[in-house]
């Protein structure tokens, strides 16, 4: 008994190794071969959704989407069973992910429609990040990530004035072009507002009246101001985040890192700084 | 009569921590429906605007809308009443505001068109950031406002400029292109111009001439190089204010200012900072 | 003899203090008359180039036309003759304006096509500037002229690189599309490449094929990244010019002002700084 | 024999100061000349492309091209054997280029397609940095060069996390608003959303569907929010180069660095400063 139960965790561990470890050969190998395999799956999905290629190569995609599935059903399994809190990893994000991009396939033998929702598995090319394992790529993005956390409530009470203005000026639109013109209600009207203060321009609905070009120029210009304050927030919370990050050695005696470049002593534990 | 007086008065208090007051229950409860209500009231507009909905809904969108006006209308007078200096919330953004949410639905009585203009109830939108109270986010907007209205007259001086060029490129492009490719006069030209510069277009008015294509290369690349400006202003202005928000008082010791939030040491001359 | 001399004298300055001046109410106000009539006079030449305006009120418009640029030829004489040096005045940019903003009224004569040349006038509107004499106005628009400047060069090399970019993306999207989807000549193509890489988007020219569609996809996130590169040169250098203003007074020796925020002596005579 | 040889090598060495010299005033012909011709040849291979212009003037653009072809071929024979190590020039950058745009035409005797491929000739055009020979514009470049690639690593995180999520956006658009507005496939669906994050908006694909209008505007809010990102990191590497670039020495005095260019004191302790 205690053989086979030794027999199990010795197969635990070296699934583990291979399928949660990136230092080891066979476990590059997995990632990468992981990764292809995912990329794989999301250009077959793609592919599907194109009448031409599905009509063509129907049975070879449907087979293929299938022995996918199957396959990223095999390594969900092996992930719970390899690691010692299951529920952690069920319950994590890429956890979460991991099983909405098999569950669409299994689905639609009851509902074909949910078919198309395997898309999902584009989630899981995020992985990316991890399989590489690049310190200096993980670096850069968390940076990005604090100075767009530091941005956040800047930008969302900027998106929210930007939202009430484009209400005022969808609806004034739509008094002045009117039906005719393309602007047939207000929430279109908004549509076209933000359409036009984002500079994107479909030309799907454009003013033809004199006066509604006249304050579609105010709108233009006013998207032309507005854009700038996105940009000047982020920009000042990213050069804030680059200038800390100094070319100082971290402090000899406490080991705290990114010191001021002009700093003689330790922010935090007053010890002199060499440079 | 002193108890009617003092009963009023007391009304009048209740009133006024409901209504005005954010720190009890009732104040935030009655601040958090009032925007709902307003939220309502301007999608019930905007939806009175879809043909099909208006059809189809005609009656409860109707009525619906008088009900949040009567109560609009209530609150309004509440909050005359129940203020020491009515005059003073009148006359305030705010106070103007309130006003010109319920005149149009009583003015549709006499002048039917006039009712669409109830969607400058969206204005009162902008009373989330009082009702939530965050100062977090107010201080972000505060923040925001004070980059904005120092990089103001840099941002006129340039509007000015812009629009100067676009009158002469416009009526440029009006002499090469001519009636019959769109550019029917100089105003319509100077729309072009603008549609172009702020990298807008629609493309309902598009250069058919070689000579057009390449002047309208040029505006692009204007364009192009023009939205640097006043996102240039904005980053400077916002790195500026940012820069200089360091929440540490200065060092007791030598003085020096803009520590880190974090730092418990000064970093010119080591001595220990309070916060 | 002597008496008309300085009578000619007398009233020559008395010209120039209205004309040149600024100080005197009669200045003042000559300024802002010139400044509304100019304004007049360009809102003449875009009207006339209406259809339906200029066949109705042609008459109106043709005569106006004429009394501005009688009264702009006055003014230029005056100008002129109220100076001491006027080839100076003749030759300096405001001078040239001025004069070409009556030559082609009177070109029209032989030349009828003419006329429309004298939309230049729109640029006497940077006299706007001077007019006001707003000594802040002047000094963010130096400081962006200064900006600007500073990131000429690096602008200047950036679109060079991209228009020889343009010319590789062009000829390749000629080749893929072909004359069938629009992509009719190379230099056609380029125009699209660089409606794309600017992010203007008309949609007159707009690739059809998936291969096509995929390089265009290449292109916009291109142009995505490359938006950023001017935009990036004038922050950093409105940054580097915001930052040198400084909230110092001038120093007390030399009178040298622009003071670092942390200066404790003159950066010019080496004396100490009170703040 | 001997005097042959050294003829040859005199011969080289005259022939390498006109072609790689830029100091004689041979050189600098030659550059001047050679920049011109490159110029020529990028616009006759485009005008070739001009239907109308190709059937007029088809003789004189074959002929022009093909002497153009000899002179390039000659210059890069001669830059062969001029050179010590001509197997360094040829695998350097400019060396396959220069191979590459004589190529397309002697192969178009054989695959009379190729001859189009003579448009990489305008990659020759980045000659002029090294023709101009301006240390200021190569030193603009660099410094952008140095900014671009600091940034290079966290872009590239931000384009590759735009791209998963477009793939996503776009499915759920094809989903959404279906073969009939468009959106005929999923990298159709893919194509648009980047046109719409991009602010390109060509208009050739737009949702008609009102809740495809309500995610294309989320859409747009989203790629105005990002667009603030690349910007934002270019300008924070740029303000960052730009400001590091304090061309005076530390102070002797005090070590104070970053002094203004034309600072003859120490701003810290009131010291000269040698250049």
């Amino acid at each position: 008994m205690e053989a086979t139960n030794s027999n199990w965790e010795r197969f635990q561990k070296r699934v583990h190794v291979v399928i949660y470890g990136t230092n080891t050969f066979a476990g590059k190998l997995f990632d990468l071969i992981l990764l292809a395999v995912i990329l794989l799956s999301v250009v077959l999905v793609m592919l599907e959704s194109v009448k031409e290629l599905d009509a063509k190569y129907h049975d070879f995609l449907y087979y293929s989407e299938w022995i996918i599935t199957v396959f990223f059903t095999i390594e969900y399994i092996l992930r719970i069973i390899s690691i010692n809190k299951p529920l952690k990893y069920i319950l994590s994000f890429y956890g979460i992910i991991d099983l909405i991009s098999i569950l669409p396939m299994y689905l639609s033998f009851f509902f074909p429609q949910t078919k198309i929702l395997s898309i999902v598995r584009a989630l899981r090319l995020l992985r990316l990040f991890r399989i590489l394992n690049l310190a200096h790529f993980t670096g850069q993005a968390s940076n990005l990530k604090l100075a767009l956390k530091a941005s956040q409530s800047k930008i969302i009470v900027f998106i929210y004035f930007i939202l009430v203005i484009s209400v005022l000026l969808g609806a004034l639109m739509y008094v002045i072009e009117g039906p005719e013109n393309g602007f047939t209600s207000i929430p279109r009207s908004i549509y076209w507002c933000i359409v036009t203060l984002t500079t994107v321009g479909y030309g799907d609905i454009a003013p033809a009246t004199t006066i509604g070009q006249i304050i579609a120029t105010l709108v233009m210009i006013l998207g032309y101001g507005i854009i700038a304050v996105p940009t000047g927030i982020v920009s000042a919370e990213l050069a804030n985040k680059t200038k800390n990050t100094s070319r100082k050695n971290p402090c000899g005696n406490c080991g705290t890192e990114d010191h001021r470049d002009n700093a003689e002593f330790c922010y935090h534990c007053g010890n002199e700084i060499d440079n």
